[in-house]
């Protein structure tokens, strides 16, 4: 480890047949580990000579490349002096000023446009983009302003109340941070920043996968009574998954383990592709196009792909109720709460297995998943329709589309528990730090309790359907024979 | 009081210690009021040492500086030869050139574009704002465009009379001018510039609590037959409001009191919020912004705040039924008229406390208070399909969104008695003070009279729901259970 | 009347105390004729010692000149020579080169685009307007898109006939020319070309009241079964009206007249009346405007007011059921067809009145009485729900929003024995003269043809309800209690 | 043959009475032609004189030539070196660079971008133009975004097969190009590249009756599985038609008949229209254009007409099920698939045509035929409600409005075996030649996958209606009195 590289030198190794690359001004030997990398070779091989410490970082949690790679792998350290210098691309995609003061943004949608111009335009496809023609990003947001509010009048409104519960945990607010990945591609204080907002008004967290921290650096500031979901998406590699429950189970900040199910295979991102096509067009050494030609698969479409698609190498999509549950229970104790449930026959199914299952999320993963899919709003009025004693079961939170407090309120009166936003706080931190998220948080509190006010009601749980009319959505909902029937018929045969 | 200033003397007292102020030409120590001040001590310091009167007169009626300031407070006279002079700055707000005649605005559009550019951007934003992001605002005015009209031919329509009453007095039409704050901001007419416009038609006028102008200013002139409302925001100093109630008592030409329940806290109307943000970045002594901070709420939000939040200041958010007409009947014997009702249950409440209460106005605070609540035209529809006896109980009044006199005849088929007006009649002020608003009144008359001899009606009692189609309408509004049973339940439990 | 003046000599009489006109050459005193002006003394003051005739030609037919001026008021001729010359104002608001051929253009809106260009203003903005927000003028034609065909396929589609009649006349389309007021406006060629080019297709038209050339004029050419309607609008002067029905009853073409009941007083068509408030402001003699404001109304409103109010001037607006029709029969035995029924109730009453009343139109007036009045095609589907037996007893024709064939072929559908286009004739004659016409019918014959071979059907009466979808359409249609009831009553009790 | 003639020669015979075009290279005498050519004189008289190959090549399949002229009309060759040269004009609608890489395109949308870019301006008038104001054509995509998906989650998605049938023949996907004519406009490979690019993905083809190549050509290197299919319009010169069918029938990769019923005469495509006036204005020698006056019909709207009117000519408007279904089974012992149904009236009869009838294809001829005609997903629908039993009797295709794989899922889910693309191939085909079909499949392949997994669905067979939700869609197809009933008693009496 003590052999100094020249940078001519490792330049040498841009090669399918020998690779090396530059990591926190360490040279790596990363040669046999091309085939093992869950985002593909191709990914690691055209930063391959050079030092890709800047595409690395904000992606990879620390920790990773010790667990990836031998020790002997790890050849030396370059001589920072002999390395090129590269300036102007760079800065470029700086802003040219830093953001305006947080207390001049009054919405969520000034923080995203604030946001847009301070994150680079990686970070900003990656958050932005939702599947297809961004249909369900879009209708997530307008469910909530066809719902009309129905305020009650000459009550006292002084007194205003936001705390809330979540699986018998205690919460400031019935708001939380959906598990949002690579938050640090935004902004260096990265999933720690938005725990530290969250700790000023009581918001939960629920932790990606794919953060770019480690749980442990995420939680390791957390208030004694401040509370953490952890996101699982169960890893081909079992093993892998099996490790990380096993650290989780060791962290008492996190309460329980949220299973998603919503993305079982990627959506297809464009505004994240378009960009990823973009750097892919960067020269690539001639020979290791060549080399990728020979193994090209017949399916064109995933030769490109943005930070979404890489995130999800690696991710198993053959989960069932069947297999999952079972496995899942022998690696933790932990809650179970199911993300992605879209209709009412899955959320009725995941009533049935209690305890296991404790709460539910209602999402369409922001609209980055399958474009058309309903808006939670929908799901919601499904579940009171068709099944509604689904809510006495199992706790009941909706995310997707959330802008204002009012829309915080609307949901609340439908059932949930509690309301996340995903984009709302990246966008936050990429406008301020943690002081951006906090600002988001702000905002959103502020909103809500006026919505309350206004609307007459003192407490989250006075809140309630007849609050608000639904007459507009409702035209919408699903009105077709229910698939209860079968469920309730083939749960009792299992019976 | 004979002691004269030097400008330059006056200047050193801008801190918390000694705060210093100008108005017309009198210099005041308000070092002591500072604290009690209802908009906040932070609005003073931003002007202390200075001459505060273009910023003070405009929003402040006459004879409230002799109530709040002790005669020592006034300590004398301001050279004036020693005051700085400002003239780019405040000129440029200045619109280049007048209105054009009056006579050539055909409609209200018209008129709020040339009142845009005649009033300044403060008044421009406090009338033109309204919450979150405006859907109420809009929605009111679409509900009556929505609407389709039936026009019975073949009948005699040279007659059409557009006079008509509200709790007994005669109008000469059914319109009136909604309690809107602030009139002086946009004209130095004010609130009786409208009172004069007004009395050319017979149209009613409710004087509103935020009024720059005092009641005895408005109603000084008065015809005999011409008839007001008083709008009351209940302070949370009853002493104040029982003091302002004694005055109105006496003031023959009001003859009934709005109490106002649709905004008991303040919307957030992110113009107006917007508008006052710029001025706060103005230049502000540094010693002041360190003692600010030292005693900062943790809700942001709440540091800034436009015209609308600073009238808020001291207004009683705990108003109810049961505490507040008891308490307002020791304090007058005017009929009571409620504001603000967006349900049907809220106007059934109120139709059970008569003989008090003795009229309503459906509204959503033009869409300034909870945005995404239901425009005045739900709340017609609720009230007719729900508990129509109401119309036979009390009278209903409603406003928000009128822009034509379509707009007011639909409301008058619906069972409105009377039509309300409120940025129409500021922004008519704006475009040509008196004279303005005598064209926005001309211009709705007239429309409303065309639209009923179309109709084939002559009168307004002769305007039914067998002139309008309300289909569209009907398919949005309220369709869940009512509360009404449990309302009637608990009033026959009370009995 | 050999006298020959000099144009300053004429100059010198433009006060209401002397007010003199040239018209064609000769000099007019008109003076007392000042106050019998239907149009009213401020728009020939404006022209008072000038040449009026490029203003008064375009909107006059022939021979009014000599009805309404005695002999002894022409006072001689001018001597041209002395007038003086405009030429830059006048040939600026001329089009800069001809219209394209008329074969380029393939359609009504290509039509309409290029007459824009060709017309002056004032023709523009009198054609063009409509009432208020030109709400009903988008959605006389939005509803006919929102009807969905129902093609049926594998029919024999070669045979197809246009042929129809109205009345008992045989007409070679279902298609007429509505009574539009003014086409010498916007080109010479005027009504009597629209006679023309309807002569080419065998459509009908209906003459004006306000025509701009007299009946005999336009009739003049017409072909041996040529059909004509003559629209009356009764004038306040009830003889005017008998002396005009006496010459119509003169005219073998002129097969029934068309009583107008949908603007009994003018709507506020905005783009035609600014256009008018231009006009006034040029300059006025300054004592004229002194003598104007003495006699002012208070209505400010009536002070503007474009071609459309001026037209109005003199016409009655106490028409009724009781009266009128009586009055009419004692006038003239053609039969009687009622113009701008909306409702139900309406056409319902009008199918009491066979046999004198033939047929019905149902119109909003093209959008340009009441604003929000329904579409013809919302009339179509009351009378359908409510009462069918009108189509029995009455012919029903509609008229407003037509610019395709599809839309004529859905009128059709709906039970309508022909359809009426106004201002689609008018941007035909503004965009080409006779031929303009002629491409106008062309087209639409073409489409309507077009879309019968689509359908499956062969005949104008093989087309029905069964070949559209108007689902859509029946969800805005009126669905309240119908009005029919009480008249079934009453006309019993009558009988 | 021998002959060789200056091009000065030849283009004196520029007129009706001797007129000559040279065509690759050759030199013909077409004057006894002019009068039968389907497309009318006129087209080939604006060519007289001059090499016309640039304008017949990409519109005539080889071969056609020789079937129509006699050997005798080629007199000789043209001397090449004496032709006028064109450049510019010509240059100038070439793009100016090719297009991007194929794989860098990432939906429909990018591909119909960069084909708009490199096809010639009379290849994007026919490919983009859809008849009136191309409602349908909109309302076809709007039909499948107005549908929401139903994802089932915590399903193994990791199996996902596009496999399906067609009349029992196999295909890699559930996705056939339409009948879409004159590929070669668009690209020189033409529809054989389209068959290329089908071959790569096991869809399916149908040929147009129009196609730019012959049916040999195109089926020449069918893979031995490759299913084609091949439309048929009927000419009104039987012979032809028969002729035709006769050598279909020899071809084995063709395994149905396609008659097309839903344009029985031509639709009016102003964009195609528009494009063929331009060139109608280029310079035609004069007396042409007098001796085309001679004969001009009356119908003004026939005089012009694009590529789409041009390649109607000569087709039969007199189909029936009587006549034309007993004629076809004399001539070929094919299958026959009707496309073009609109109404589950047609839909219902063509099922009463098993055997002979084995499959339907709806649509409105991708709003090309009539404007306003109901998108395939309504017919799908109205089939559902009033005769589902349909689906059990033959196969239901559908076409129309496809932009991405939820369309496709979607029109699977309510019934459809298989889904067309018309536009979409030929953009592909303008966009990258046979690659660009291939990138269109693949795009289409993919995101059919990806919704399949992300909705739980492993099969074509495996989707049905409980995953989708057709809520809003339901309440706009047709609700009236179906024509089933009549049209059962028919077949009843019949039998």
């Amino acid at each position: 480890m003590a052999k100094v590289f020249d940078a001519a030198e490792v330049a040498k190794h841009n090669t399918r047949e020998s690779c090396w690359v530059v990591l926190y001004g360490k040279v790596y030997d990363v040669t046999d580990f091309l085939s093992s990398h869950p985002g593909g070779a191709k990914i690691i091989l055209k930063l391959a000579g050079k030092d890709a410490t800047e595409e690395y970082d904000p992606i990879h949690p620390p920790g990773i490349l010790e667990e990836e790679l031998k020790p002997e792998q790890c050849l030396g350290t370059v001589d920072v002096a002999s390395m090129p210098k590269e300036e102007a691309p760079v800065k470029a995609q700086e802003p040219a000023q830093g953001p305006p003061p947080m207390e001049s943004l009054l919405n969520l949608d000034d923080i995203e446009e604030v946001a847009t111009k301070q994150v680079n335009q990686k970070a900003w496809a990656y958050y932005y983009s939702a599947s297809d023609d961004k249909f369900s990003k879009k209708f997530n947001n307008e469910a909530y302003r066809s719902i009309i509010l129905r305020p009650r009048v000459f009550r006292n409104c002084e007194p205003c109340d936001l705390s809330s519960t979540v699986l018998g945990h205690d919460l400031g607010m019935p708001i939380y941070v959906s598990p949002a990945a690579m938050a640090r591609l935004g902004h260096p204080a990265g999933e720690a920043g938005i725990a530290e907002a969250c700790r000023s008004f009581g918001a939960m967290q629920i932790i990606s996968n794919n953060a770019s921290m480690t749980p442990e650096q995420i939680v390791k500031d957390a208030a004694p009574d401040q509370v953490f979901g952890w996101q699982l998406y169960v890893q081909i590699d079992r093993k892998k998954s099996e490790t990380m429950l096993a650290r989780i189970n060791k962290l008492k900040a996190i309460k329980f383990i949220v299973l998603t199910l919503d993305a079982p295979v990627p959506g297809k991102r464009e505004d994240d592709e378009r960009n990823s096509f973009v750097g892919a067009s960067a020269p690539v050494p001639s020979e290791v196009k060549e080399g990728e030609k020979s193994n090209e698969t017949p399916d064109v479409s995933q030769a490109s792909g943005g930070v979404g698609k890489t995130l999800f190498a690696g991710t198993d999509p053959t989960l069932t109720w069947q297999e999952t549950l079972p496995w899942l229970a022998k690696h933790t104790d932990l809650p179970i709460v199911l993300k992605g449930l879209q209709t009412h026959e899955d959320a009725y199914l995941a009533s049935l297995h209690t305890p296991q299952v404790k709460g539910i999320i209602l999402s369409n993963h922001g609209g980055r998943a399958l474009d058309t899919a309903p808006p939670a709003v929908h799901t919601l009025l499904e579940i009171r329709k068709y099944c509604p004693e689904v809510f006495d079961k199992i706790e009941v939170y909706v995310d997707g589309g959330i802008r204002r407090g009012t829309d915080i309120a609307k949901a609340l009166c439908l059932g949930a528990k509690a309301v996340g936003i995903g984009r709302a706080a990246l966008w936050g931190l990429g406008a301020g730090g943690v002081d951006g998220v906090r600002r988001t948080l702000q905002i959103l509190s502020d909103e809500t309790k006026t919505c309350m006010r206004l609307l007459g009601v003192e407490t989250v749980d006075g809140l309630g359907p007849q609050y608000i009319n639904t007459r507009m959505t409702e035209q919408q909902i699903f009105d077709g024979p229910s698939g209860l029937e079968s469920l309730r018929r083939d749960f009792r045969a299992k019976l």
